[in-house]
């Protein structure tokens, strides 16, 4: 069984197609300079090969050995140091780099195909340079010019790595509880003390180095979220001439055994009078840690998606040859003793709705790729400042519904393969068991919801909510008469409608009741992914449906229709479900939950 | 954290309330005479110890360690052999078996507690007692006097093991396309051939014998299901005065290495001219298998709830002492850095779907139950009638809703959790991996509801549905001017006439469409399964409301509500799919399908 080949076709449909980039690209200038059609497609073309041929081999492996830790030190599973080098020696860890610092500065829509193909090889293996990607990112936008010159290049070039270091023992979801303590020193650097859990890629045999960005309190500093600061904390701190010194107070003190992404170190992070460096200003720490945070929040939806088809590719290939039963309509292959699983509509319906998750998602998560390069690169401020409020509400929905349907998706690949699905040797339980923690971690998909509903629409009033939804509404209107799209413009526009009109009733029900959000919320963000999912399958068609009769865009059309007809009705479940209002998850008194005791 | 406690009051609930099990039992003379209240409160009080205070503490090693396999020998985790001879001494493998051979002759009401509550403290120590069960059943209801003479006693007592060998690496689903052979010998007995797969308990150190029942076909016996015939196939062959003689050739040739349930020995067993004896007679091998292939399914049901109460009792004791964020109403725990993680309506509406899909659950396994009962001990030939329809009905229900739903309950009670519930030591994940398997074997989640549908609603239009909706019918109108039931009713009513409507559109468009059943098949299950627990609830809650204002009856009630108003609207999304047909699912090609080739 062949296992990934990165879905080509599909990926450069919406970058040259649907989202039209060589267009867009014009108006940047930065990125204009870079890129052309040949070059993106010869970068993925590039990735395709890496990704296929070195990364994903590796992964079966890696879950059966697992990262594994000895007296502080953490080792990768077989393969991962040499396929790391690999993946260096390419750039692909500088892709979307800043250039004044070695990186590449290519747009995020290029990039996050690359990222979608590291994650569908290996999820173990993609996060590490995930991380480094990320902590790069956040030390770009806020640390000072010198701080970029010590530490980007390194970075970029994969020679160092990076993580992010927020969650504690007892501060996960609220990370103003923390205790973590950072104590000013004479020379201007800090003292870091306390114990930081589940950090991903802490301690690992890939980089000569690890830069920690750590989250911790300043004595004296404001109570709660508003008193947290950011701190660079290296691995072995730095000689003036920018080789590597003396060994830092930071150690790993043992590695989670988990429920899958076996071969992803995650680290319990001791910090002893560790010595750190203050990114940016006193007690603006959280605000940094999410330029970081956003970005690792599209990427696990990216990671779903990538997990998600890799076990399409494979469900759907032992789908067509795995003989077993007869069509219901009649025999199909009379020279076996059955037909193939594809014959069976439930097969059918399993592989389809696997088709319309992780192609919708695909197309979402380009989507939000365009928003980001138009803040980074556009010079028109007023499409600046939308795409920056869809950036904002779009990141939740990526990463919780994403991840939500590539989580479903994989449950669906495994059924496929009936009791073989779980069993080892097959891989599709892996993938089950690596792609559930993208719904957990980053923040868990209810913390998304929450985001979504109670920051980024209830609270600005629906603000955000306008620019998304009028730019839905006027491609409802230009699409009108268009013949072809009939069976996608009508139902897009009902749900549309059906959000609006929920959105109204949270709103004003909130001002009476402040639980209404939070009961509210992840039925909120499935009915918002839904509609999302509705508006990229209706853009995906309608370039689709201009096209000849050519396989891939058939195939688009027949799956876009599966969507709306068998998918997006789910849409009604979670609007009657949040009709019910909190009063329904309130009332029972909190002694009644444990009725055991 | 605790591990496991029977939920000992809500199984009273239903056996002496809702059911009026004491009532029913007056009916019937083969039970009356062994069980009053109080014996049935005594067996599950017993049950309630021996699984919560044996078996549950050895389940988290069971997975760490798993069965292993070394040159055909299978052992079984630490603590399993001993658990296993405490279960046998106490009778617990007899309790419903038949008194003519040794069994106690419990009715199934009473049994399917026990067996939820060893599901509960351990899947994959529950699995190696459940198979022997099965395979008693299967030989009770089809084996010849004698046949039952040898071997029943032994089983009943645990001192021998059954297994059920069916699936071959080639036929799953299909069992119709088995090549396993079974070639007569001059002395009445056959020499089996083939290898088999998936095979549960087939090898293992508890027990001194296994008593195989195989699947096989005799040569020159017709093509296909109808030709298929079952053997009793031992371990060890019999003396002629009852004790172990020749070890038979039949071998586990090795294990399979598993996404979860690694305690319980999933065996590859190997059939070298083994000898076998007839079950009953030829070619009526698939029929008497489904005797033990029905128990096993609604068995699967329970296992689903088993495992989903383990988790919603460590998540709900989780979520009220964790302390993270605030009230969105404000500070409750003002002592603490923060608050309970039950403050948040997220979490509550995570903890009441689990409950009201376990209690629900819980509620439909023992009405079926109840049937089986009538069916087996009713002097009343019409009730007998009725009852049979009922569970020729809702076995596939039972089986698929209530393993559906226990996934998403396990997933739920993880999510809890946060990042912890991704951690192995936190036990959550393990129920997750161990509990998926019961979607997938004794027939897919796909295959159920294609017996659903197919065979016991439209093959028969809808003889066996009218039994199930008159009663349910009845009870709305008995009901329809209790105000206690205001909320519950009119709802359920509106779900009933919801399916009768579908089924009729099913049944019609089946006529012309042979795919039909095929394609509405897993949402016809689904929206059967919440309208059948809404006719659950309505049962329970009709009992709570009587009741005073005793706190198990207003959670009853709490919970119930938030079922009807929260998860019974998912109906329509299932309702809808079904709408759209079978061309959404038919209609691409299917080189479509595989688009990367």
């Amino acid at each position: 069984m062949s296992n990934y080949q990165a879905p080509m076709r599909d990926m450069q449909f919406l970058l040259h197609e649907v989202f039209n980039a060589e267009k867009l690209w014009t108006t940047m200038p930065a990125v204009a300079e870079l890129i052309d059609k040949d070059t993106a497609d010869a970068i993925l073309s590039e990735g395709a090969k890496l990704t296929a041929g070195v990364i994903a081999p590796l992964n079966r492996n890696s879950d059966e050995q697992g990262a594994t830790w000895s007296n502080g030190e953490v080792t990768t599973p077989d393969g991962f140091a040499k396929a790391y080098q690999l993946y260096c020696e390419g750039g692909w860890g500088s892709l979307s780099g800043d250039p004044e610092h070695g990186g590449m500065g290519m747009p995020k829509m290029l990039q996050s195909f690359v990222e979608e193909m590291t994650q569908s090889a290996s999820i173990s293996f993609a996060l590490y340079p995930m991380l480094t990607a990320g902590a790069s990112l956040a030390l770009s936008a806020h640390a000072s010019e010198e701080m970029k010159q010590t530490y980007l290049e390194n970075m970029y070039s994969g020679k160092w790595a990076g993580t992010m270091c927020l969650t504690e023992p007892h501060a996960g979801s609220d990370l103003g509880i923390m205790t973590a303590k950072a104590e000013a020193l004479d020379d201007g650097s800090f003292a870091l003390s306390g114990t930081k859990i589940f950090i991903t890629g802490g301690e690992q045999d890939l980089t000569e180095n690890i830069i920690h960005l750590v989250l911790a309190k300043i004595p004296g500093a404001p109570e709660g979220p508003r008193g947290i600061s950011m701190f660079v904390v290296p691995k072995f701190l730095l000689n003036n001439d920018g080789s590597l010194g003396a060994r830092n107070t930071v150690t790993c003190g043992s590695i989670e055994h988990k429920m899958g992404i076996k071969g992803s170190a995650t680290c319990v992070m001791n910090f002893d009078t560790a010595t750190g460096f203050l990114v940016g200003e006193e007690n603006k720490g959280l605000n940094y840690m999410f330029t970081m945070m956003n970005y690792e929040r599209l990427g696990m939806g990216i990671q779903g998606v990538g997990a998600a088809e890799t076990s399409y590719q494979q469900a759907a290939e032992y789908a067509i040859e795995r003989i077993q039963g007869r069509s219901a309509t009649g025999v199909k292959s009379a020279d076996k003793k059955a037909d193939s699983l594809i014959v069976h509509p439930d097969v059918r319906k399993m592989l389809l709705t696997m088709r319309a998750f992780n192609e919708g998602g695909r197309c979402f998560s380009t989507y939000v790729a365009k928003q980001l390069d138009i803040v980074k690169f556009s010079a028109d401020e007023t499409e600046k400042q939308q795409a920056e409020a869809l950036v904002a509400l779009l990141t939740p929905v990526a990463k919780a519904f994403m991840t939500d349907m590539a989580y479903e998706s994989c449950n669906l690949g495994q059924m496929v393969f009936g009791g073989h699905g779980y069993v080892r040797e097959w891989g599709q339980e892996q993938l089950v068991r690596d792609v559930r923690i993208a719904q957990i971690y980053e923040g868990t998909n209810g913390i998304q919801a929450l985001d979504l509903l109670g920051r980024k629409v209830v609270a600005n009033k629906g603000k955000f909510l306008d620019v998304y939804f009028a730019e839905i509404t006027t491609f409802i209107e230009q699409q009108a008469n268009n013949q072809e799209l009939t069976g996608f413009i009508a139902p897009l526009a009902g749900a549309l409608e059906k959000l609006k009109a929920i959105t109204v009733v949270i709103i004003a029900e909130n001002a009476d009741d402040k639980n209404m959000v939070g009961a509210s919320a992840t039925d909120y963000l499935a009915a918002f992914g839904l509609l999302s999912y509705a508006y990229m399958w209706a853009l995906m068609a309608e370039q689709a449906s201009k096209q000849s009769e050519h396989d891939f865009y058939q195939a688009k059309l027949y799956v876009g229709h599966f969507f709306i007809e068998r998918l997006l009705p789910r849409i009604d479940g979670h609007i009657h479900a949040i009709e019910a209002g909190s009063k329904t998850l309130m009332e029972m008194p909190e002694g009644l939950f444990n009725y055991n005791h």
